[in-house]
């Protein structure tokens, strides 16, 4: 694939480079991005930008055999190619979906434009049950387009996906992700694929029944397809995102936002910013609020760093003072959005262990450099901590609050928590890292790589005592993964994965932890592309955020529907459960993909 | 002068360009300086260091005609050549002072060391009054020995000092200046000169009356000369320092001495290792207390940035908080040394106009680019004048706080000085700066250039509204001034001018902006050798000061006579007073030197 490489990296790669030296260390929002678009960025509202420049070439003999504009549903579990014509067989002119009420269906069709240019857009009409007259109205349909955003690949080991990254060493392409709402009609070229995606939030009080209505794919003012869809509305209800179990936690990244949208870090434009992207968290029942209570809990991972929601000062008199100011009001918008289960507080045992705080007697922010086991950690720690308690108590948050740490060296893990248990013994406790058994009666909340198991009993005894244990995926898992370029159904089978191994939910580092130009190149200088965000800015989702959404929805059901045969003793519904989710296993996973392991489950399950 | 050019650059301008780069950024006490000597640096105490090598050559002849060891009482006026014999015959064996009760006198004795190094040491005994068999006790005789620092020149037009520069440009020679009390005895090398200083401090009480005592000269246990001192101690008393009306306002820099001593800012270290050198401030009547309410208020000019002893904290909401705990603790250690009759509060137009913050919300500190006449600047500094005053008065300082500015546009002082008024009316204001009328009514505290003078009822109004008038000396004036090459009577003169000026006092802008080794080398990178400090570090005073010291003590003695004539109605003596005053100008000093006019009015004064 040299020609793909050489051009990736004369166009866009070596721009990177030099661009990211500039931008990588910049908190400000000055200087303009390396596409020269304002891509969303502030002033609200930017709706529109274009795609980066496909760096596959477009196979023309593909094109030459079938010279005439297709459209028609094609898959949500697909990433369709831009530059290849779709096959006219694969897709279907009326789509079938089930759902619960309550719950948000998701439908893609596809367009591929022929001879000439199309003037793209997209008609849908209420849903009509045409026994009742009743609707389901098309407010409740959300109509987007399908953008190309460029993507790299697994290390070529195709074991994982971790390791500094040059552009120039990694084949990209476009991929079909952001999921674009904003956006009413859209200029497809002739010769190039265009996908849109459609989000139907079936009400809560819909009557069941079947539902019907058209997609009217339109160029210009001229019908391109009308498409059917047909909903079956079930009896059952999924309840509002805020009220389900599975325990969602995507690290959140401030920083990101206020760099990317151009303003004041928590002025009233960065948070009105903020809210569309948080709200797809929210409708996706986000339990967790990410909070860094020190300065780059993560040194300088991400585009753009953590730093601390709590001021650290150092008095003249060599006391602590702490101020949770910047905190309050980053929780508070959280919890005013909906996220109002859990708060985690970034990080006691940080990568570097250097400590920043505002030094009264020079003027100036000093670094204090300490290591768990050591004086002045502890002194230091326990100062804030007894602060930190004494402050979540007077909000009432104290219960909600996880003093939180990724995996660090066994020894420093305990002495940190021999420092939080010494500043208020009922601190909780969360941890992202390997299994270790010594501490599944200590961490509140645990976080395992998918990679490993927790023993069955201790799930159990977990659960008995009110904790929390979820798994998270990272750049060393190969798939199922949630790249750019991974399969969509691999997000969509941790819900599965969870309901199966009887587990509570899902971390993952990074919510929108955005690169430089998040809806063009979702490359980075670090792990695959993708990994570092789930969502788009301007509040656009992704088709793997979407795939995740039915996952955790498909979990919920399944939640749903073994309590409501425990309750009418359906012994044999339950052991049927379990048997569909049994081929929810890494094991299995490895013979086929996810789609067909879900596709076969979903069937599995409408026969219960 | 190439030559001696060439040995400084080679052996110590080269080095010292070198360490700059290093070390003029460095707010950390980290590294050594260039000497490799830890010169009285922390921890407490060193006592002794070595001078630099004389980079001019030792006139070998004159040390070949003159090749016994001299010693005798030289001058105080004159600066004593290391590597040149001292004439025999301008020594003498005898010294008569004349001094009121609690007057300081100071005297000069010199050694030239012959064919063999001297291990010189000084005996000091109590001076008796035959009479009465009283005594003043030789604890009240401080011995010490002058040290050589190194030294430049004037610019080479001679008129002024002031602009960049680079040692290679100038001469370069050692100075006799640093009056080091440090050391009880003393390797003088053969062919070489060595003075010392005594500093004899009259008690208040003593009786009336002539004193006698002697000082041995000693080479190890050997006398090497028995030198005698006469004191006619007259009848009228000079006050406590404390009480001197002498508006005496030099620039403290406690930046430089944490950087000097190694010390943590404003720890108790840094306090304890500054209070030798406050002393001697306090003991020429010191009345004002250096204080930077901004970081950087000259922006870097002196080797050690003044920082803000105010914390600006820009709070997450928008308003502003500052926090007073260091400006307190510098005040209060000032006022407990004995320095409390004015704060001065620099500065609201500091060079840079650029003004550095806490910011709540990105935990970092921010500037503020604003300037007089703009919202930002009015509303800032309003926020914090208003805090500063309520502060003051809670502390009972207000009417002893000047907010101060130096020289600025006066389109921007104007500007300041609406904004500080209308924070509060009563604020009193401090500049230093050219003369200008329409300032004359409206500022507090005036210094001006020696350069110009005040009209002479503008003096007389100012001091019946309580106003204090001073001038100052700078870089812009070749002589009076204070450069460690400066003729040693230059500073007593001050004090004469300011008494026939009817001026308050004196304002320097560096008491101790040492440079990196003050005790060795004098240079600087801007403006010549001495410019920005009068005394050494470790509690050592120097010529400069003592002289300086002089003129003060000559000021308030004239004052005090003054009011005694007055009271007595010795119109005469007024008159003549007067008289002798007027020779005290620039006009009489370009014609002759200080030391000249100083000594003629002194004999002058006797015979009142």
């Amino acid at each position: 694939m040299t020609f793909k490489k050489f051009l990736v990296t004369k166009t866009w790669g070596a721009i990177i480079l030099l661009s990211w030296c500039n931008f990588s260390q910049a908190q400000s929002p000055e200087g303009i991005t390396h596409s020269g678009q304002k891509t969303n960025q502030m002033p609200f509202p930017v709706s529109s930008y274009n795609e980066l420049q496909n760096p596959t070439p477009t196979p023309v003999k593909l094109w030459n055999d079938s010279q005439k504009t297709i459209a028609g549903w094609g898959k949500t579990n697909k990433r369709y190619k831009k530059e290849k014509p779709v096959l006219k067989d694969s897709l279907s002119t009326d789509l079938n979906l089930q759902g619960w009420r309550g719950e948000k269906l998701s439908a893609q069709w596809v367009v591929s434009a022929g001879k000439k240019d199309l003037s793209l857009s997209v008609e849908t009409s209420d849903l009509k049950n045409i026994n009742n007259n009743q609707i389901i109205s098309n407010e409740q349909i959300e109509s987007a387009f399908v953008r190309y955003v460029l993507t790299d690949e697994l290390n070529k080991d195709q074991k994982g996906a971790c390791g500094h990254r040059v552009p120039a060493n990694f084949d990209s392409t476009l991929v079909a992700d952001v999921i674009d709402h904003k956006i009413k009609d859209f200029k497809v070229l002739k010769r190039t694929t265009r996908p849109g995606w459609l989000s139907i939030q079936v009400p809560q009080n819909t009557t069941p029944g079947s539902y019907s209505g058209t997609v009217k794919i339109k160029d210009g003012n001229k019908l391109l397809k009308k498409l059917v869809i047909n909903i079956e509305v079930e009896e059952r209800q999924l309840p509002d995102p805020k009220k389900w179990n599975f325990h969602l936690d995507l690290w959140q990244n401030p920083y990101a936002a206020a760099r990317y949208y151009q303003t004041n870090l928590w002025s009233d434009e960065h948070f009105k910013a903020m809210e569309e992207d948080i709200h797809h968290y929210v409708n996706a029942g986000g339990k967790s609020i990410t909070a860094s209570i020190i300065d780059r809990p993560w040194d300088g991972q991400t585009h753009d760093a953590f730093h601390s929601m709590v001021r650290w000062t150092k008095k003249l008199d060599g006391t602590w003072d702490f101020s949770f100011d910047v905190f309050d009001k980053w929780v508070e918008f959280m919890m005013d959005l909906g996220v109002s289960k859990q708060i985690n507080a970034y990080s006691m045992i940080p990568w570097k262990l250097s400590f920043a705080y505002f030094d009264e007697a020079t003027n100036t922010t000093k670094h204090l450099k300490t290591k768990p086991g050591e004086e002045d950690y502890k002194n230091s720690w326990t100062a804030m901590l007894k602060a930190f308690a004494a402050h979540l108590k007077e909000k009432g948050w104290f219960d909600k609050t996880y003093i939180a740490m990724d995996e660090r060296p066994m020894e420093s893990m305990e002495e940190a928590m021999k420092v939080i248990k010494n500043a208020d013994k009922d601190f909780k406790i969360s941890f992202a890292g390997n299994s270790h058994p010594e501490l599944f009666d200590v961490i509140d909340d645990y976080s395992i790589t998918l990679s490993e198991n927790y023993p069955d009993k201790i799930i159990q005894s977990r659960k008995k005592q009110g904790k929390t244990s979820t798994f998270y995926t990272s750049c060393s898992h190969p798939y199922p993964n949630s790249f750019t370029f991974s399969e969509p159904s691999e997000t969509e089978w941790y819900g599965w994965y969870a309901a199966n191994k009887k587990l509570d939910g899902y971390l993952r580092w990074a919510y929108n932890s955005w690169v430089m130009e998040p809806l063009l190149d979702s490359r980075y200088t670090t792990w695959a592309a993708g990994d570092t965000y789930f969502i788009y800015p301007g509040g656009r989702t992704s088709i793997r955020f979407e795939k995740l959404l039915a996952g955790i929805q498909a979990y919920e059901k399944i939640q749903f529907l073994k309590s409501e045969f425990k309750k009418n003793n359906n012994t044999n519904g339950l052991l049927k459960i379990d048997e569909i989710l049994s081929s929810f296993t890494m094991d299995e996973l490895s013979k086929t993909s996810a789609s067909v392991i879900i596709e076969k489950a979903q069937k599995a399950f409408q026969s219960l």
